[in-house]
């Protein structure tokens, strides 16, 4: 992974010399409520990236994985692919998540782990493309949180909105 | 408020005697991620019930409601409008999120207040005879976060699945 320092990372990060991945881990626990998910970073391999959440911080009334943190994971894990992505090439930009469309398939009765991908028809290419000549662009995602077992448990569909800064 | 002590809420609340309205405010602090995001209940009609959480605990890396608390808390207003409707006639059932549409409109530089209400051309009476007749019924809400000058930050159409238990 390419050592660079876009100025999207926070200072602090900047002036450590982390890595974008590590930056990125640390801008992401910089936010008091994925704190409090005690999220990590798992995989980052440039078109994949996987996030993790301890269960006994995302619990709900029934035992299980609570809806809203598994909707977070996904939507971050989203985020995060795109945010980690533009920070490796070097483009400085926001990112918004604009639509989410959410299926609740199976309760998780184990530790949250949400994989996100672009979804199928998308490309990185057009994406960035369209993003240096127009100066903003969208991107879908899909981001899958997975039962131990086999099979999935929550899926999400989600479009980003991406603006260049200055 | 009719004092009523269905099984579905926790003994805790039952031995001391809450209302509903009360009980199901302990029974969601009691959550480990939604106590972290500082939610309480500020309306509860019946027909609409709504939720806040101050900013401070649901901030993101721009300074606003960070997504994923956004969709919790409406998610939540949802889930918590039909909980409190049954505890309050006496029915014991498990409520489920099945799926949801969330539109993020516009980012949100204050305190998060969802409101949710059950969505056009759904009937709490269709829904209750579903549910005592079958033991299992669907139904549809929309919550939504304001704008304080006007407007909608984010909306979300949701699918709950309720079934009765025993």
């Amino acid at each position: 992974m390419t050592e660079i320092f876009p100025s999207a990372l926070p200072p602090a990060a900047r002036a450590i010399r982390l890595s974008p991945r590590h930056a990125l881990e640390a801008e992401l626990m910089a936010m008091p409520p994925v704190a409090a998910m005690g999220l990590r970073i798992v995989e980052a391999t440039g078109q994949r990236l996987r996030l993790h959440a301890p269960l006994a911080a995302n619990v709900n009334d029934k035992g299980c994985a609570f809806g809203g943190s598994l909707t977070s994971l996904m939507t971050l894990a989203g985020w995060s692919l795109i945010t980690l992505r533009l920070a490796e090439i070097g483009i400085e930009a926001d990112v918004f998540v604009a639509d989410s469309e959410i299926r609740y398939r199976a309760p998780l009765y184990a530790d949250l782990e949400a994989t996100a991908e672009l979804v199928d028809g998308e490309s990185w290419q057009v994406f960035l493309d369209t993003l240096r000549n127009r100066g903003r662009a969208r991107l879908g995602v899909l981001a899958e949180v997975a039962l131990p077992e086999g099979g999935v448990a929550t899926e999400c569909r989600s479009r980003y909105a991406v603006k260049l800064r200055g």
